[in-house]
């Protein structure tokens, strides 16, 4: 099964799809939860990681979103993910900054939902425990647990793309514990 | 030509698509821009104003923006507009809100972008001042205002469907504007 992580920013979109193992394979390494490294070894691994580039300031907002849907109904076509996982609302950031992220959140949501994608929402400190252990840890912490966690030469980079991998991460281990609990539905629905 | 003007919002958009008079009309009307009650005579007209409902919140938000995806695309469709006006940002919302908020604005936004249609921002209190005649004006003033300026028979309503109108309206008086004054530009343009 294939988890899409996106990190939808206002002029650069990070993508990072992750392949799970089988649910036979799943079941096996399922109680092992607490010990996310052995994941990597092998529970997934990365089909695809990048970035999604919007044109830069120099084109309209309308043009710059429309890029996005374009450029995220065909990556959503090529890699054919079941699930979407993306990270909720952040506090402490401004308004503004809220309605432009909003934006590009919106573009890729609705992308999905043309295609009848699951999106999975985490918020920022369940990814960074589930990546890195513990909630308050920064962002270099995420990018290098993340590289181990998916058996990486280098972090990944930028750090739109180690976001983005973190947060396909967090739904897999959400996914495994679903599994070996029967089903308990452990990601949060937006609404 | 026609001006869409769009309220986004998270359970229902409203929309309210204005004819303006040609050029050579609007110039004659260009120099009593401070009375706009004249424009509502000859000036503009409704072509059609309502809401698009977005499935409620028993649907999943990416379900909901998927909707609005496509009302919104058949729409731009049907009635072709040249262009799309929109209120900016507000002040005072929480950073939850605008995010929601940003999501709606961000698939109309793409949709319009997808066909072309140039998009122009306006600050709320611009938007009061137009129609209202000045920048504290409250949702009601707007709302009588707008059945007035566009010689309707009652009130718009809800008041999605005002407020969208409101914002169509702003937008032809700027465009009146722009005419009279040689093309200067009274829209404000977001990054």
């Amino acid at each position: 099964m294939r988890v899409l992580g996106v990190d939808p920013g206002t002029l650069v979109v990070g993508y990072g799809c992750l392949e799970v193992a089988d649910a036979h394979a799943a079941r096996r390494g399922g109680a092992r939860i607490a010990n996310l490294v052995d994941l990597g070894a092998g529970g997934m691994r990365v089909v695809e990681a990048g970035v999604l580039r919007l044109g830069g300031k120099r084109l309209d907002l309308a043009e710059r979103l429309r890029s996005l849907a374009d450029q995220m109904g065909a990556l959503l076509d090529r890699l054919v993910p079941q699930e979407l996982a993306l990270e909720q609302a952040f506090l402490g950031k401004s308004v503004h900054a809220a309605l432009r992220i909003g934006e590009a959140r919106g573009v890729v949501l609705a992308e999905a939902g043309r295609r009848g994608i699951r999106v999975h929402h985490f918020a920022p400190a369940r990814v960074k425990r589930a990546v890195a252990g513990h909630g308050t840890a920064d962002k270099d912490a995420v990018a290098e647990m993340a590289r181990r966690l998916l058996a990486l030469d280098r972090q990944p980079s930028p750090r739109d793309v180690s976001d983005a991998l973190a947060v396909a991460i967090t739904r897999v281990e959400a996914l495994r514990w679903e599994r070996a609990t029967g089903g308990c539905i452990a990601s949060e629905r937006d609404v």
